[in-house]
């Protein structure tokens, strides 16, 4: 029998796991991007907001008394994913980017509704707290990214049709 | 230089490998679930609407006087993309799906919404107009999903913890 708590225990390294590879995606996204300055700073704000929302799940998994021993596991497959997802990023590397990004951060706002359920389930009103202060981040994040899209594909399509270097970058 | 008719073109193309995988992607989903007959069943109706989608876009591409030559090469790294989010998909199964299903729904939003821009820019209003139609088919979709995120996981969690098999599937 599986304790409804183990699975939660289980969900927050795994979110965690996701976290790390955040991370990691964002800060080769902002170091790649050059003349998109208001999508680089903005990517920026968001790599110091996801060091926060790992923090903040260490401490969830922490109060909770459970092990990170599993993270690695789930780690080596997130990562299988964003490599799967980054072999797209070729040519319009800007344009796959912002596709990647705003796809993946939906990926974390279901993973944090889930996380919500799951605290709700089990009573830890703490862990459903941090969850929805997270999960409001990455719908800014999520929302920020779609309403620049049209702006982003405009400027991307012109700076490729006058050939300009700066168009992908 | 690059003409920005031939980028669209080019995303048009993209797009159909993109619902060419997800036709795959929703006809895996259908035939594993068993024990989530709503889920289940709003799968089966996405599928029917993505092979329309398909076929809307091959009108589009057809009519632009565009060539299908390269879509073989964007399918082969979407299929790569896929099969890094198939890896997730273990143990919990029916929660990695709901995961992965609305991230993917997202990723094909952000597809549209670039290419409504792209289509607006060469002043393509019918292929602009089509690609709207189909974004809301999949605004519609991850909506849907949001919405059955915590009756899903409410009814895993309960399934998990009596032990029964019917939890995952």
């Amino acid at each position: 029998m599986t304790d409804m708590n183990e699975t939660l225990n289980q969900w927050l390294r795994d979110a965690h796991a996701m976290e790390e590879q955040a991370e990691q995606m964002l800060k080769t996204q902002a170091s790649r991007i050059e003349s998109y300055p208001e999508l680089a700073s903005r990517i920026r704000q968001h790599l110091e907001e996801t060091r926060s929302q790992r923090e903040r799940l260490e401490s969830c998994i922490e109060r909770r008394g459970a092990s990170s021993s599993s993270m690695k596991d789930m780690a080596a497959r997130m990562s299988a994913m964003m490599q799967g997802m980054g072999a797209m990023m070729s040519g319009d590397e800007v344009m796959k980017g912002l596709l990647t990004s705003y796809a993946f951060e939906h990926f974390e706002v279901a993973s944090y509704r889930i996380l919500i359920s799951a605290a709700e389930a089990v009573g830890d009103a703490e862990t459903a707290r941090v969850c929805e202060a997270i999960c409001r981040e990455e719908e800014a994040m999520a929302s920020w990214l779609a309403d620049h899209i049209p702006g982003v594909t405009q400027t991307y399509l012109s700076r490729e049709s006058a050939d300009l270097d700066e168009a992908k970058r």
